[in-house]
């Protein structure tokens, strides 16, 4: 496939509908980095090897040097959001990293504006920011937006745009007809139908263009197959759903753990502390209701009960999102875990999680922009299951079943980077160092 | 390779040298399952399924329905010990098992009566046991223990015998020369050479006869030149060594999913507190040191610091354990794990299993018994490292790293199996989703 | 004071209005107890000490043994509940005490049978129990109740009485005209008042024949000036409300040790998870606002915000319960405790306590009830503070704030026994040896 | 008493021999406080109430505005140490606190410069100060500390001084005839008998010079019969020792509560670990064995295992210190507790405490400074056992057995402070308020 693959030449610029906390922090991030004053810690693009050939080859290079990626020298930012805050002042506010560390990068941040949002009050109640295109038609909104990625591009000077959702959790909503196919979705946007949530806007401007889209909250926004018909007819790549981080990731971790073998559980008890916007908003059982449905089924789908009702048939599962101000955005996670045994023998495994919400996800916004601009290149387009290894909520193929076990993820991610560039995929079977031993003989 | 398979005819004998708790444990539950009294929670072997062929196909069968294993039914069991309690009052003794549920196999558990041990103090300082071979000479010691294993299996009318290693852990020595070829050693064995271990005795006595032999215990045992040499040359299959459980077993499971997200670790404390004969022994600061030495190895292998200086070329790791008799087999652990994210932001981990000690070894022993016996009628010999997702420290072919990852660990063991039984192997990869859907449409 | 006690003769009934999980673990404890197969552990009354006179003089005599109680050969139980079932099935079915030890007692609970309650279902929504009185007046009722009573003391040779609400909670209600005066409460009994709750008939009961009454659960009961009235009208003594145990009693012992230090909190963050019925009711957020309420109280009374702001004036403290099966009536709990220290430097305090709530509980009602005993025959009459050592909402004289700090607690019940067995009360000031030393030098 | 208590005139000079972390960030602490940068949290003499009168009266000073303690503003401070840096580099090195705070206060403590110290390595192995003063007589010594003092005195026209050692923890060594009575130490002086520690001579010239010395490690220092000798005859009070901070400070308040209940405890298992000079020396067995030996006391002393023999008779209790440099002077402790409750039914208490051990120190330092100089003008002299609050290891009048319970321990502080200014004792009976309610009746 190698052949394929055209070369980052030229600037990348990344998008963010949404500059808050995450957004900001990873952008901060980036020019500290770009500075030489910090390293890109938790992202894989950048810090990440990959094994190639047989492990007595001893060959893993970075994942950087062998995939063609964009440089973080070539990277420009952008974004929209309903407040007028430059990325400066942004962070400053979201109160994730030290006011110290904002000031060597101040200068770089203060020169990101925000462009003006497509908004919609009635999909996140709780904002009342004034920043917003004074458009009234979603369609129009639409050809605004495509102006704006367009201005952009032409501003910065760029070669290549990605678009990554940093923005708020929309409220919970079922897809409906409206959703059902592109001309629906194109007519409904004409008619101004209200079922078309904001950040769909965006992801149908960026696909219309042919441009890159990730989706890093649990709204359906790209998940409708109106627009991943749109992703196909445009050969456009996209991904969602959700930043897989904190509890959830740890979740991903240790349920394929006990799974593997073959260990039986009866109970699993999650309870969240954080005291950020997030929190508030969680708190209110109504909010959490959507958030937790999407938690609970990863679980399940590791587990897989029906297969196996031995072992998790009967398995209780509780998480609770407590806002608690004291912690900020240190968002703190407490596992129960009732584990059983040879002959039903009961253990317990308690995990306290002290953890940095922001921090987790900024890189996880980086990698995905990479990642999505090498699929485009690599003339991959729809849904990009390989980067599930990111996302809470995977989309898969429809009628795939989502894969959540974050190790399965991992290969998948790997083969799939060993596939682009024409590498042997690697399958852990080892009968040949066998071989060649008996060769050798 | 499907045809070379033997089918799994006959009565399987598992024989472990040592009839203490972890061994005992093992028994009782496989003939409490017999009686329809359990079930073999833990044992992948019984439980755990497989994926075969894509995960539309859904595809799932259990891993006994899959391959070509012995049946429980079809076990006997028998095995060696310098005490001459049975396997009843050895059980009783050990305090894993509830009275309640020993009382319900106790007829069964009476009439398994050890073996006299091949047995050497000064390999197990600590042990006073009396019912031991009255043999001097290391090569009439080990003709006796085959002696004993043609006579168990005519005896129980067997078609196949296996060994596990269930004996308490010699000391700590470095192989020489006397261990460096199949000659040597049997020139030592002749000699009486007091560089052979007992555990080593019995291992040659079963590759003679080429019955498979794993190996449970840090001892060095089957891992040594000479008698990887024998079981190539009796084309037997070998395994080793340690069982994983407790908290190196949580280790293999967090580590990689740490690694995999290129999150940084500065410190990794691991506390444990257990009271049986195990932890008093490793209350010494002496004895602990071997142990420690093979544990530390474990986070080295998965974070491959040599590689990744930035995230762990820093790590400090301490391990210890300490005897604490309140709490009997329930051998706790208490993780700290200092990691650090995006821009080198702070976050700690930390990790309470209540865990049973041998309550987690049994199933392996069963696993692995099950699993060599499946190899040899595979004809796979020598050392097999797909069973190294049960060992703390796997054994691998001289020169290839061992893979210390659970999940890697795993896929290589489920692809053997695939392999074994002419499946295809999985990668994870999916791009057929993507190309079945283009066909389609 | 001493010449006043009256000595523990003859027997003493102990009758508890419910015989669910506390009752009747109580129950069967004090008849294992009797019969030598354990001991009284976590019942100050049996097994603690108390120190008289100087340390100097190690005189510290088993409380038992100081003051007269009466002892556990000569108490007999009884009760009431909506259930027909004996104590030995009332245990079994609770699932606190392991079968087998329930074995041991099983003819003494099967001998005792509840007495038909006094019940209305609107003040316990999720019973249907049947096996009620069947008079429809509240002061036929409670006329019915005292027969109860003297029945059983009569049938059971008894010299004395006591009564400890064991039943259900109830709904929470605020007092009203009718609970204000003896008279109007009389009044309401005849016109059967419906804001009159079955525990106070119970409680009228008892009181009007001048036996003391102690309340467990946290309704008001006797909490009501009604009933202190009559208390002190026939010299009987009172106690309440709802037993302290689990993350309360943690707390109530912890939080005096921060505030004695002046270390400030700025959060407290609670959460239990359990699986017994009582989970199960507190899991509706309603049922629990009440449970809330009384519990919040501690920490604000332990820390008084407004005599030291600095340090707890911002304390945020949240209490969670979560209903989760797999732990049945092993109720844990999770703290986490934000502190700050010097200069406002922060720590954090985790505690994880593995509970047992009626293993608990049931020793605090035999405690309470000697005491009281003992109380009525010191002629101690109305609320009896010194017992709010074992009460999550002391009731206090009206007008005197409460005492929450279990330390306070303990010195005042203390040094009541010392009063009322005319030693000197202990201040630990000490000056005394420092006094000896200079006239012995 | 009060009459006789002298007024706090003039400045008070607190010498610290030692200037590592806990006196520097003591002094940072207090100066900062003084520009109002911060408050005084942890000290109960600048924060702490007290309860005067019956409950209902509503009267609870602050401690300060109770007893006549040295104003903050009237404070000098000084020290010796080993090594010449000014208290802000030595605050610095010490990495306690925030760099950004300490230059607030940088002019303040950069002005504050050790005197030379008296030293001798065979105490403290791994120092290499050289800033120590070139005698080599013990006597000598001590006639140039006590000129220390007067000049500091003089030049700082201070009114009164106090000592306390704040240096390293000395050797373990046990007393000698050469501490039996003054005579025989001041000969041994004289004789520069190697028996006499470098903090001895520091506690000789206080003494010597009426001046109050209060001890924060482990070493004897005071705790000799020489020493105590001449505390009284030149009617001074002295206090020691060990400051009792983190893990011990937690044990001496859950273990009263534990008791207070008569719960059993049958193991006690407590693990630290920490990164700062401290923690390097007790990861050596050798020296962690004097630390061991008195943290174990504790318990011993709260539980009283001889009194209490079915409760406590057959606690296993082990602590493990771990030298864990990522955690720097964040001193970690995870403790498990196993107690056991009503017929012996277990149950399991862990806490995790994430501290900061100088800053739970530094406010020590600063009560036990103002409260020893209070005790001067009380005129109380000698062993001051109401300061045993504050200490890990409570010196006590020859005979009287010490008393680790903190909450005994603040009764008997708050009585003594009472006792001092003449107001009533206060012994929770409360009985009064019933009496009271009588006659209003
Ligand atoms: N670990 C994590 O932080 C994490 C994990 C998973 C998912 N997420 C999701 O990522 C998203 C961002 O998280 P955050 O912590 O940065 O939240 P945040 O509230 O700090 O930032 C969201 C920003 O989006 C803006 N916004 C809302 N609607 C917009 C619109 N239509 N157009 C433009 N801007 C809009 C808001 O004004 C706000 O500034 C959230 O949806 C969150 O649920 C975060
Ligand atoms: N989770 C676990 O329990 C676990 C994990 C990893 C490894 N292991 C290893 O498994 C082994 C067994 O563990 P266990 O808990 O059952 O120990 P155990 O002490 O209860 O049993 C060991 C038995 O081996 C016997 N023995 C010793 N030397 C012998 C010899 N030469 N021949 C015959 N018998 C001999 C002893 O008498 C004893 O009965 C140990 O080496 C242990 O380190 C156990
Ligand atoms: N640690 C603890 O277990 C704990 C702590 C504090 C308070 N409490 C309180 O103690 C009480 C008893 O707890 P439990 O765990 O035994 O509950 P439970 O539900 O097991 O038992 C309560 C019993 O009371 C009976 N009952 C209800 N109303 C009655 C009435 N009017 N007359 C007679 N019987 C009646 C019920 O039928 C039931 O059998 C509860 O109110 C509980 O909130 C318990
Ligand atoms: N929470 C706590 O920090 C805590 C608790 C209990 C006890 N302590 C004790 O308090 C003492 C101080 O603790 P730290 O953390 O500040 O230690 P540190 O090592 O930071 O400081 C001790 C200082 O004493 C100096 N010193 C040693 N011998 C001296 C001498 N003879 N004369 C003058 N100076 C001398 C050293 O040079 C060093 O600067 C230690 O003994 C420690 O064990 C501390
Ligand atoms: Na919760
Ligand atoms: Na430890």
């Amino acid at each position: 496939m190698k052949q394929q693959v055209k070369a980052a030449e030229g600037k990348l610029g990344i998008l963010t509908p949404g500059l808050g906390a995450v957004a900001t922090t990873m952008i901060a991030g980036v020019t500290a980095i770009k500075k030489g004053l910090s390293k890109p810690i938790g992202s894989l693009t950048q810090m990440g090897t990959i094994r190639l050939g047989k492990r007595t080859e001893n060959k893993q290079p970075k994942i950087k040097d062998f995939v063609p990626l964009a440089n973080l020298e070539d990277i420009v930012f952008g974004g929209w959001d309903v407040y007028e805050d430059n990325v400066y002042e942004a962070a400053l506010n979201a109160r994730v990293l030290d006011a110290n560390l904002l000031r060597d990068v101040r200068e770089e941040l203060q020169a990101i504006k925000p462009m003006r949002a497509a908004f919609d009050r009635n999909y996140v109640k709780n904002l009342d920011g004034k920043f917003v295109k004074d458009i009234d038609n979603r369609y129009e909104l639409a050809l605004a937006v495509m102006d704006d990625i367009k201005n952009f591009k032409a501003e910065n000077n760029c070669d290549r745009i990605v678009l990554v959702w940093c923005g708020s959790t929309e409220v919970y909503f079922e897809p409906s007809e409206v959703h059902q196919s592109l001309a629906a979705f194109e007519q409904g946007l004409r008619d101004n139908d209200s079922r078309i949530a904001p950040s769909m806007i965006y992801a149908y401007a960026a696909l219309k263009l042919g441009i890159p889209f990730a989706n890093g909250a649990p709204n359906l926004t790209v998940d409708i197959p109106a627009l991943i018909e749109l992703a196909k007819e445009t050969d456009t790549p996209i991904a969602g759903k959700d930043f897989k981080t904190g509890q959830t990731l740890m979740k991903t971790i240790l349920a394929p753990g006990l799974a593997a073998r073959s260990l039986g559980v009866n109970g699993w008890f999650s309870t969240n502390i954080l005291g950020n916007r997030d929190g508030l908003v969680l708190d209110d059982p109504d909010n959490f209701k959507t958030k937790e449905v999407s938690k609970l089924g990863v679980l399940e789908d590791i587990f897989k009960p029906e297969v196996n009702p031995d072992l998790y048939g009967d398995m209780y599962h509780k998480i609770r999102i407590n806002y608690y101000p004291p912690h900020g955005d240190n968002k703190e996670s407490w596992d129960n875990i009732d584990i059983f045994g040879w002959l039903g023998y009961k253990m317990q495994i308690k995990i306290n999680f002290l953890c940095r919400d922001s921090i987790l996800a900024a890189p996880i916004v980086l990698d995905l922009a990479l990642f999505i601009d090498l699929a485009k290149r690599a003339n991959l387009s729809g849904i990009q299951e390989w980067l599930s290894f990111y996302l809470k909520s995977p989309q898969t193929i429809p009628g795939v079943p989502a894969e959540n076990d974050i190790f399965k993820q991992l290969m998948k991610l790997q083969n799939t980077l060993r596939y682009i560039m024409g590498e042997e995929l690697i399958t852990h079977l080892g009968q040949d160092y066998e071989e060649e031993l008996i060769e050798t003989v």
